[in-house]
C-alpha cells in the first residue's frame, strides 16, 4: 500500500549551489550530504514535514541521472512514495499495466525500490521505496 | 517560514484517464475534481499522508499550463510548499534573489500564493501557498 510522498528528487549540475539555495529556501540545512557511488550522485537531503527534498548532481557521464540532465536540464528528476511492502505493490501494479524499469524491486541505500517508468504514469519517474526497519 | 511539501501538480491532457491512473497507484479516490475557470484548467486531487497529488488539465489553449503541457508533455508542472506567511516569505526570498512570477502574492482558490520562477529555483517551478483559515 502505498503511504505517501517520501521524497521529491531534483537533478542539478552544482549540487554547493542548489544547496544554498535550496537552504535560502526552506529555512533548513540539509539533514544528510553524501555520496552514493552505487547511483553515481552525490546528494542532499532537506527533511521537511511531509515529504523531503532531496537533490541529485551526476558524479559520472553515463549515469541515467546525468543523460536525464544533459537532456532537459535541472529539474525534478523523480517523486518517491513510500510504500509498505513494495514487493506486493510492484506486483499488483505490474499486473494493472505499471510499467516498471527492473523486474523487481532491488535494495537500494535507503530500502527496497523499485522505479515506474514514466510512460506508464503520465509523464513523472516514480520511485516506490520500503524503508528497511532499523 | 516554509512547513513542508503541499502538494505535487501533475499536468496531464486527459484528466479522467490520468485520474484512473493515479487512483490505482495510490490506492485512494481523488477527494476533489474541480475546473477552476481562474487557472484555466480542470483538477483532480489525491489528499494522502504528507502532500498532496494534483492532476491538472488545461482547458483552454493559451494558459501557461497548456503551453507547458504543448511544449514539455505530461508530466511535473510545479511543487507547492506550504508557508504560513506567503507575503513576508515573498518579501524575503525575492530580496535574497527568488525571482516571482507575479510582483507579489495573488489570492488563490487554496488560499494566497506566488510562484517562483525556475531559473532561480535550479529548473523547479515552486509555488508557496498559504491556506486560507476556515
Amino acid at each position: 500500500m502505498i503511504r505517501g510522498i517520501h521524497h521529491i528528487a531534483i537533478v542539478v549540475s552544482d549540487l554547493e549551489a542548489a544547496m544554498k539555495t535550496y537552504e535560502t529556501l526552506l529555512g533548513v540545512k540539509p539533514e544528510r550530504v553524501a555520496e552514493v557511488p552505487e547511483q553515481e550522485i552525490k546528494m542532499a537531503c532537506f527533511a521537511l514535514p511531509g515529504g523531503r527534498i532531496e537533490l541529485l548532481e551526476p558524479t559520472t557521464p553515463d549515469s541515467g541521472v546525468n543523460k536525464y540532465l544533459q537532456k532537459r536540464g535541472e529539474g525534478i528528476h523523480h517523486v518517491c512514495f513510500e510504500s509498505d511492502d513494495v514487493d506486493a505493490d510492484a506486483r499488483e501494479l505490474i499486473e494493472k499495466g505499471f510499467v516498471p524499469t527492473t523486474p523487481s524491486p532491488q535494495d537500494g541505500p535507503e530500502g527496497r525500490i523499485i522505479f515506474l517508468h514514466p510512460k506508464s504514469t503520465h509523464g513523472v519517474l516514480i520511485e516506490l521505496l520500503q524503508e528497511v526497519d532499523e
